[in-house]
C-alpha cells in the first residue's frame, strides 16, 4: 500500500491496527545519499570502534534524506500455518508547511540517486507526494509560533518588530507570566495544548511533565508494546534516520533510551553461526535467494486482503516496501532453521521465542575487522588489538612505503586513517615491541600501539570535554564502555592466529564482513596466511533459551 | 526540444548551429536550491556591496544544483521582420562516470523543491536522463585516471598499492621524465591527448600550452564569437551556476575574465529608465504580460521548423526554456520601445544596436537598497553611505530596542547582519555625529559609522590575506575596485533626501527593488517619508549610440 500526502490521515487506521496485530515489523529506508565525506574508507576504517563508527554516520550520513520509508507487518496465522503480511510505502518529502516553518536542506549523492533512478524509483512521487514531517522539537516550535500568530491576530499582541531571534518560546504567554514558565520548563517537558472551552474560548493549557513522571509514562508506553520487535536488514542506518528525522537530534549513545521496540539485524544474524557457514553472500537479493533453497525453507506467507502482493519472482529490490518484506521472508527462515536444531525439532519459531534473542539489537558493522557489530543494550565488543600500531608519517607517503618500513615482519594489513596516518597490523603480536624500538629513533615517522592511541584519543576527548562549544559537536559524550585506563581494552580477542588480511580480502569483508573476528564464548581460532576462508568445526546443539552464538574467527 | 543523456551527442549539432546563427541567445536555469545560509536575509542584507552579495551567494548557493538549463536562441528574418526561435531543454545531472569519478553531492531545498514539484517538474527524467558533466578540471583528472588505467592493464605499470594520494597526476608517465613533466607543467597549462599512429599504436601527446599562448587562442576564439549577446532574467545565480558547474570553480572577480560573450539582465533593464515608470511588477511573468500592452509591443516571433512551439496564454512557466523564450520575448520589446525615441522611430532594434549597450554586463541585485547591479565590466557603484552606522550589540536585542535607542533621531531603518549586529540608516547624514558621541560612553552596545566599518573589513581581509589557508575559502582576493583608504566609497549618492524605508517597504523590494537607489548621471532626489512609490518626472530624448541611463531615486 503506498502512503503519500493525499492519503496519509485516512490511512493512519489502518498502520495504526496493522503494526498493532503484529507478531514482527520489518523495515527499510531509501536515502538520497550514503556518506558526505571525502570517500567511503573515510567512513569505514576496518579497525573503528562501534562508537567512533556510530559518530561518523552521525556526521556524514544524516543530512541526506529518508525519502521513502517501507513496512511490512508479518502476523501468524496459528491456523493455517502462515504468515499475514501488510506492506506500506511511505513516501517522504519535508514539505514547508508555511512560510516560516523549517526550510529542510537535504544533500543528495549522485551515485545513490542514480542507483534509484536505474532501478525505476519514483521521484516525481516522492517530491510531488511525499508525507511531510517534523521532528519532536520542530512541533512544539512550530505549534507556539501557530499559537503567537493568533493571538496577534485576535489583536492581544502587537509586536511589531521581531528580531532573528525573537521566535524562541514563549510567544504567546503574557510579559508578566514568562519568568514563571521559564523556571518551571524543561526541556522537552513542557506539554503545550489549545483547547476550547464549551463557550468556544480559546485557552492554552501548559502541563509540566516532570522527568520522573515522563519516564514513567515511557515505561508504560513501553511495556504496552512488549517491545515488539523490529527487523531490518544492515539496518543501522535505517534506524538512525529514522530517529533522526521523525524523532530528535541523534546524541552519542542515544539508542538505549530512545527505543521502544527490539531490532534484529538480518545482515548481522546471516554473517553470525550458524548461519555464516551455509551463506556466502549476505546482501539483501542473495541472502534471500539462498534462503529458499536446502537446508533453509521458505515461509509460508499470504499478502492480507485489500493489499497489493509483491511477486517475488519479479524482484522490486531498492523499493522500501518490497525490500522491508523481503528482509521479514529472510528472518522467517533464519529463525526457523534455528528450530530444527530443537529436540524435537520445531519447523515454526515464533518472534518472541528465546531462540533468536541472542540476536536482538545487535547492529550489523560494516567492513569493522574484528566486530560485527554495534550493540545498543549492552557493552560493545572490545577485541584485544594489541598486535595493531598507528603510524603517522608524511603525506607523500604511499601503502607501498608502508610495506617497506615493515617489510621484515611479513604479513601486515595496512588500514588508512587520512593522508598522514594509518593502522598497520602486523601478523604476531611479539613483533609489536621490536618495531617499537627500531622506529625509536626515526624522524620521518612516527609509531604508537594501539593502547597509546586509544589514551591519545581520550586525552583529546576530555580536554574537549571540559571546554564547552566543541562538546556537542563531535561528540564523545557518553561511551558505551568505560575503557580500562593503560589497557586497550578487555580480553575479547585470541591472539594466537597469525593475521593476514590483505587489501583484497578487506575489500571481501563488504559482503562477508565478520571474517577475522572473535567473541567472547567458544571462540576457535585458526591460522591463516592466506586470504582464503577456512571452514570452521564449529559443531553445536541448541535447545531453546540455551541457544549460544559462536563466535568463529577464520 | 529536449535535451537529455539519450539524445545529447545528436543534438549537438543542431545546437551549435542554432548558436552560430543566432542574433542573441537567451537563457535560464532551475536549480535544487537557492540559499544553505539560515535564512534569506542573512544571504541578502540591504546594504551589501555588489562584491559582498557575490561572495555570499558563492559560499550558499553553489551547492545547489542546475538540473535543468533553458536556452532559446533568437534569430532575426529581415525579410519577414520577425524573430525565429529554437528552444532548447537541458536535462542535467552528475551522474559518475564511473567508480572512482567525481560522486558529486549537492544540496536540495525544501521550498525550492517544493515549488518546481507543484509547477509539474519532471524529476525522474532529470534523475534518470539527465547529461552528466565535468568541469574542466575535473575532466582533465579523469583522461589522466584512464589513461593510467589503460597504461597499467597494458603490462606497463604495476602499481599494486595505491596511496589516497596516488591519484595526482603523472601515473602513466615513466619515473625517468617525471621530473622534467613537473617542471614544463601549469595548471590547466598542459594539453594531454591520446593518438594512434596509422598502424594503431597508441601515444600520448602531451603538449605545453604557454600562458602566452593560450590567451592568444582564448582572445580568438573571443573575437571569433564577437561577444553573442546572452539574456537572462535576474541572472546573475544562472550566470555563476553555469559557470561553477560546467566551467571552473568560482574564484572572487571571475566574470571579466571568463566571459565570452555579452549579457543582458531583463530585470535589471526593466527596473531602469525608461521602463522602471513604466512596469510595476518585475517578475518573469508579470513582466511579459506588461510587455505585451501599450506603449509596448509583443514581438513578432516564430518557432524554427522541426521544434515545438510555446502558447505563452498557456504558460509553462518554471520549465527552463520556456522562461528562457519568455525572457527572450521581454528583451525584443524593451528593445524596440527604446527604438520609438529615436527620430525618426525605429520599429526594430537589433541586438547589436548600441541602444542597449548601456545595459550589458549589469546584473541584477535582488534586495539592495542603493546599488541595482553588479557590474561586470567596470567599477561597481559606490553609493555614499555616510548616514549608515554599523551597530553591534547584546544577542538579546530585538528591532524594537534598536528603535527606542535612535528613537531621538526620527524615522531609521535597521538591517540586520546577524544576531548581533546589524546596519542602522538614519534619515539625516547630520545626525551620525550627534549619534557617535552619545555612544561614547555605551557599554552594551557600540556604534561605528560606515566608514569605519569598511575600514574594520578591510583590515581583516588584509590579515586573511597575509594567512594563507583562509585566504581561498572566503575569498576577498581581488576587489572590482581598489576603496579610497579612509572614506567610505566615492560620491555617487546625493544625500539631500530624507531616508525612510520601513521593514515592510524593503519587502516589497523583492519585486521593486531599485526603490531608493541613486546612480552616477542626473540624479533625481525625491524625498518620501512613506513607503509608495513617486513618480519622476524623467522625460529625455535618446538618439543611437548616445543613450544615457537615468538613475533615478525614489
Amino acid at each position: 500500500m503506498e502512503v503519500t500526502r493525499q492519503n496519509f490521515k485516512d490511512s493512519l487506521t489502518t498502520v495504526y491496527s496493522a503494526i498493532e496485530e503484529a507478531d514482527f515489523l520489518a523495515i527499510d529506508g531509501e536515502f538520497s545519499g550514503i556518506s558526505d565525506g571525502p570517500n567511503v574508507s573515510a567512513l569505514t576504517n576496518g579497525l573503528d570502534t562501534p562508537e567512533e563508527r556510530y559518530m561518523k554516520l552521525k556526521k556524514h550520513s544524516m543530512d541526506f534524506l529518508l525519502f521513502q520509508f517501507g513496512l511490512c507487518t508479518f502476523t501468524y496465522d496459528e491456523a493455517a500455518s502462515e504468515y499475514v503480511i501488510k506492506t506500506f510505502n511511505f513516501y517522504i518529502f519535508p514539505k514547508p508547511f508555511n512560510r516560516t516553518s523549517p526550510d529542510i536542506k537535504f544533500i543528495c549523492q549522485s551515485s545513490s540517486i542514480d542507483f534509484l533512478a536505474s532501478q525505476g524509483f519514483d521521484f516525481n512521487k516522492v517530491f510531488r507526494h511525499g508525507i511531510p514531517y517534523l521532528n519532536q522539537e520542530e512541533e512544539v516550535q512550530l505549534r507556539e509560533q501557530y499559537e503567537e500568530r493568533r493571538n496577534q491576530s485576535n489583536g492581544s499582541g502587537t509586536t511589531s518588530y521581531i528580531s532573528p531571534n525573537a521566535n524562541k518560546g514563549l510567544g504567546g504567554v503574557p510579559e508578566e507570566h514568562r519568568d514563571y514558565i521559564k523556571r518551571v520548563m524543561f526541556p522537552k517537558g513542557l506539554h503545550v495544548e489549545t483547547l476550547e472551552t464549551d463557550k468556544k474560548e480559546r485557552y492554552i493549557q501548559i502541563s509540566k511533565v516532570d522527568d520522573e513522571e515522563r519516564k514513567r509514562r515511557e515505561r508504560q508506553k513501553q511495556e504496552r508494546e512488549q517491545g515488539k520487535l523490529v527487523v531490518g536488514h544492515n539496518m543501522l542506518l535505517d534506524v538512525m534516520h529514522t530517529i533522526h528525522q521523525f524523532y530528535c537530534v541523534l546524541v552519542c549513545s542515544i539508542l538505549t533510551d530512545l527505543l521502544l521496540c527490539r531490532l534484529l539485524d538480518t545482515k548481522l544474524m546471516a554473517t553470525t553461526q550458524p548461519f555464516k557457514e551455509l551463506i556466502n553472500n549476505t546482501s539483501l537479493a542473495e541472502l534471500q535467494k539462498q534462503l529458499k533453497e536446502s537446508p533453509f525453507k521458505p515461509p509460508k506467507v499470504v499478502t492480507a486482503g485489500g493489499f497489493p502482493s509483491y511477486d517475488t519472482a519479479q524482484e522490486q529490490l531498492h523499493e522500501a516496501g518490497y525490500d522491508a518484506y523481503i528482509t521479514g521472508l529472510c528472518f522467517i527462515s533464519m529463525a526457523n532453521y534455528l528450530g530444527t536444531f530443537l529436540t524435537p525439532p520445531k519447523g515454526h519459531i515464533p518472534a518472541r521465542s528465546k531462540l533468536i534473542e541472542p540476536f536482538f539489537n545487535k547492529l550489523f558493522l560494516m567492513r569493522i575487522i574484528d566486530i560485527p557489530y554495534l550493540n545498543i543494550s549492552g557493552p560493545d565488543l572490545q577485541p584485544k588489538r594489541d598486535h595493531v600500531l598507528y603510524v603517522t608519517f608524511p603525506k607523500e607517503w604511499k601503502t607501498s612505503d608502508l610495506y617497506q618500513l615493515f617489510s621484515a615482519f611479513g604479513n601486515i594489513q595496512v588500514s588508512w586513517i587520512d593522508d598522514t596516518s594509518a593502522f598497520v597490523c602486523l601478523s604476531q603480536t611479539d613483533q609489536v615491541q621490536i618495531a617499537m624500538n627500531t622506529s625509536r629513533y626515526a624522524e620521518s615517522y612516527r609509531i604508537q600501539t594501539y593502547a597509546e592511541y586509544l589514551q591519545g584519543r581520550r586525552h583529546v576527548r576530555e580536554n574537549q570535554a571540559q571546554g564547552s562549544q566543541a562538546w556537542g559537536e563531535d561528540g564523545w559524550v557518553k561511551p558505551h564502555y568505560a575503557p580500562v585506563p593503560g589497557t586497550a581494552a578487555g580480553d575479547y580477542r585470541s591472539s594466537s592466529g597469525k593475521r593476514s588480511i590483505s587489501p583484497i580480502q578487506e575489500e571481501q569483508a563488504q559482503t562477508t564482513p565478520t571474517d577475522g573476528w572473535s567473541g567472547n564464548t567458544h571462540t576457535h581460532t585458526h591460522p591463516d596466511q592466506g586470504s582464503k576462508k577456512i571452514k570452521t568445526d564449529g559443531m553445536h546443539t541448541l535447545e531453546d533459551g540455551m541457544f549460544e552464538v559462536l563466535l568463529v574467527t577464520v
